[in-house]
């Protein structure tokens, strides 16, 4: 047998099933039970260099990575994960030894704590930098997605957690927001929602545009990551540094005021307020300038 | 706005749309109706220097092969398709200029052909090679996806068209063969199929394996590609060069009588016949031990 066919059998042993496949990895193509609720799509590529450095970010963590951007994007639209595809192009010195192994047991593991299965991709080796497609087929919550495009003017706006300061590991080993959407889901009427990946202030521009409303943000009140909280451009840093992977929501007053009385959400913060406009403005009235994290800028 | 951001407004203005699709690429993920019969999934990663070279390969033709390669493996399934996903890893010297412009041009004319949505996707620039990997969203025919594991003793095994050769062109301009497999199952019941991908001999292999049957081939009756056959090699090329995107399928034979008396169908070719056993032979009882193209050997 030839290397990659090596990796491939070795990779099929540990790929998890769950009840939304028929047939995985053994065919042209995965076969998938029809849902009853609509499904959601996402894929995400990550390339070594720009989303990672190998010197820095075990293989683990990479994998990890890989499969966790994309559950938080199904999180974001308030769903469930189902199966995840995943394409690599490995370089021929990491295609020996337990790179992939290693790789895959961080991508497994995420899965297993999601009931999400692994099932198909496309393994090649070449003398390029790694590059690792990950794509994740899921479910609506029975409500339906939550969009961008939802908020109202009155809407309070949360976030699930701490923002800025990823680069120093939290973007390598986050947890997607996925039992937490859920919970959210069953609780409350979520007008809009995303993840915060670009940062808070370029992925709350898009929410504003998307729903032609203008976003006020509390400087006192953004949850600052504590590895940044000394630094004097910490606030700066939780708008723009990106990769937080926290979810961003808005919902009414009425439900805002539920879930803040509620012990069960006392990792939601709220941060802000959905009034009619346009743009992205400080309470106190000043515009907000800063800008978001752009893919194409490496690392 | 960054050249990032101007790409992707270029991209979605010109991604095709269709009744699969809710909504397409403005969200965290693609929100898709529910489908009545089973859904397929496949993912493949085109990576320059393996799959194609920038120097002999028109964008449009690299974008053509890159969504064509899934489309084969929908049509392997017997399915249809209904929404692609791209990801792009762009040279920072292709992200200006039309390179992108001509890719997706590739794309969606083909997508276009076959009433395919292009729904999604992660657009990056970096100092690497280029690489795009699309994801391909299917559904199976109503009488269900035709599987590798299908084949029958008695059956007999055609293909779709004519083998080898591939490199000095065909792979870049094939034809996924989705509209065939629809006619074939509207008319038949095939047993089992594949694309022929890694080349006939690899690929029937697999079939054997996964049916517990054995193969019997006709040297006489494989067809040549007409580049190949003045070539001494023509057979050992036509069963091993790869990347034919031709569809390989078994079906009893009364079946199969019935497709070759067809007009339809005059583009199949018989060329062998299933037995009990394992394993690939000529009909004249040699074993047959060319192995196919290897993904991860490159170019």
């Amino acid at each position: 047998m030839s290397k990659e066919t090596d990796l491939i059998e070795a990779i099929k042993r540990r790929c998890p099933a769950n009840d939304s496949i028929i047939l995985g990895i053994d065919d042209d193509a995965a076969v998938l039970r029809p849902n009853e609720n609509n499904s959601l799509v996402c894929s995400d590529m990550l390339m070594e260099g720009t989303h990672f450095l190998l010197e820095t970010a075990s293989p683990e963590a990479i994998g990890h990575k890989a499969l966790g951007v994309n559950l938080s994007d199904i999180a974001a639209m308030g769903g469930k994960a189902q199966s995840a595809y995943i394409s690599l192009a490995i370089p021929r010195r990491l295609s020996t030894g337990d790179f992939v192994d290693r790789l895959y047991e961080g991508m497994t593991r995420l899965a297993a704590l999601h009931n999400t299965a692994i099932a198909g991709g496309d393994t090649n080796i070449w003398d390029g930098p790694f590059v690792i497609n990950v794509t994740v087929v899921g479910e609506t919550h029975g409500k339906g997605a939550i969009l961008r495009s939802g908020a109202k003017a009155g809407d309070l706006i949360f976030v699930t957690g701490e923002l800025g300061g990823s680069i120093e590991g939290h973007h390598l080993n986050f947890q997607p927001r996925l039992k937490e959407a859920k919970q959210l889901m069953d609780e409350f009427d979520l007008h809009s929602m995303m993840d915060v990946s670009d940062g808070l202030a370029k992925d709350l521009r898009e929410i504003a545009k998307q729903s032609n409303v203008r976003i006020e943000l509390d400087k006192d009140n953004i949850p600052l990551r504590e590895n940044i909280k000394q630094d004097p451009n910490a606030l700066k840093r939780a708008l723009t540094d990106g990769e937080d992977f926290e979810l961003c929501f808005t919902l009414a007053k009425a439900d805002a005021e539920r879930l803040m009385a509620a012990k069960d959400f006392s990792h939601c913060r709220k941060i802000g307020e959905v009034k009619e406009g346009s743009g992205l403005y400080w309470s106190t009235g000043e515009a907000i300038s800063w800008q978001g994290y752009e893919h194409g800028a490496g690392l």
